[in-house]
């Protein structure tokens, strides 16, 4: 708690998630991931060195966001695979908030280079802030704060 | 673009957007500019070490995210403030979804510690993909794909 009685590192979502997103490679490998990737050769394959891909899949297992699940190719060793939980599913959010904040401050030209899709009808969809009536809210309208539920503390 | 076609990494938004806010402390310096926090003194007390917090702070107003401003007080020198643009504004959305992604699958006894409002009337907020009709869509229902207009690349 720091001197004006607000959340620090350890008790902040913010620190926390970064402490499994944040670091290097973690998203990317996530987003493979999330295009169905499960192989070893798969992630190496974005450009991830052999010896950081290793850690980080070990990270993002120990995290809780991928699960690895043996299979075997015919007259190969076993290897293991790497398989999103739900928790690594739900990653999607994050990824679609920065692909969101990169093209309206970053933009590529002829467009972005990632879309997000309902699974069901391919139907676009965007990230975006909602009241409880669904209504979308600007980024620029929204504060931070302290929940009620925590305000005497 | 790797052998499938894909986006690899210096054009995928998300890569674009973790060279910026992946860096450790990133975020969390913006945070507290969220909060209103512009000045060096409020930014270590969140525990960034100095040399790591002028590093950053450096990186993210060559990022445009932050502005110095100088500002002086009575009997001491000048120094800079760091004062958000609309692009380090908008950093908010992806804090929602960090956020949004930590309660659900790394939850605090309690409730989350920073809740998201509507400036104008304090209605909580929060982060969601939507449809272009406005209809919430869960992230177990959103699949990536490449956008159409980047589909004959």
């Amino acid at each position: 708690m720091d001197p004006m009685g607000l959340p620090v590192n350890s008790r902040c979502s913010i620190a926390r998630s970064l402490g499994v997103l944040g670091q290097k490679w973690a998203l990317l490998i996530l987003r493979e991931a999330l295009r169905g990737r499960t192989r070893f050769a798969d992630f190496h394959r974005i450009g991830v060195p052999t010896e950081a891909l290793s850690t980080r899949l070990g990270e993002l297992v120990d995290a809780g966001l991928l699960e690895r699940r043996p299979y075997r190719l015919d007259g190969e060793r076993t290897r293991d695979e790497y398989v999103l939980t739900d928790a690594g599913r739900d990653v999607v959010l994050v990824m679609g908030a920065l692909s969101a904040w990169s093209d309206a401050h970053q933009p590529l030209e002829g467009g972005p280079y990632v879309a997000y899709r309902r699974a069901s009808d391919g139907v676009r969809v965007r990230v975006r802030f909602v009241d409880d009536a669904g209504v979308a809210v600007d980024p620029s309208e929204v504060v931070l704060s302290r929940p009620a539920e925590r305000a005497s503390e």
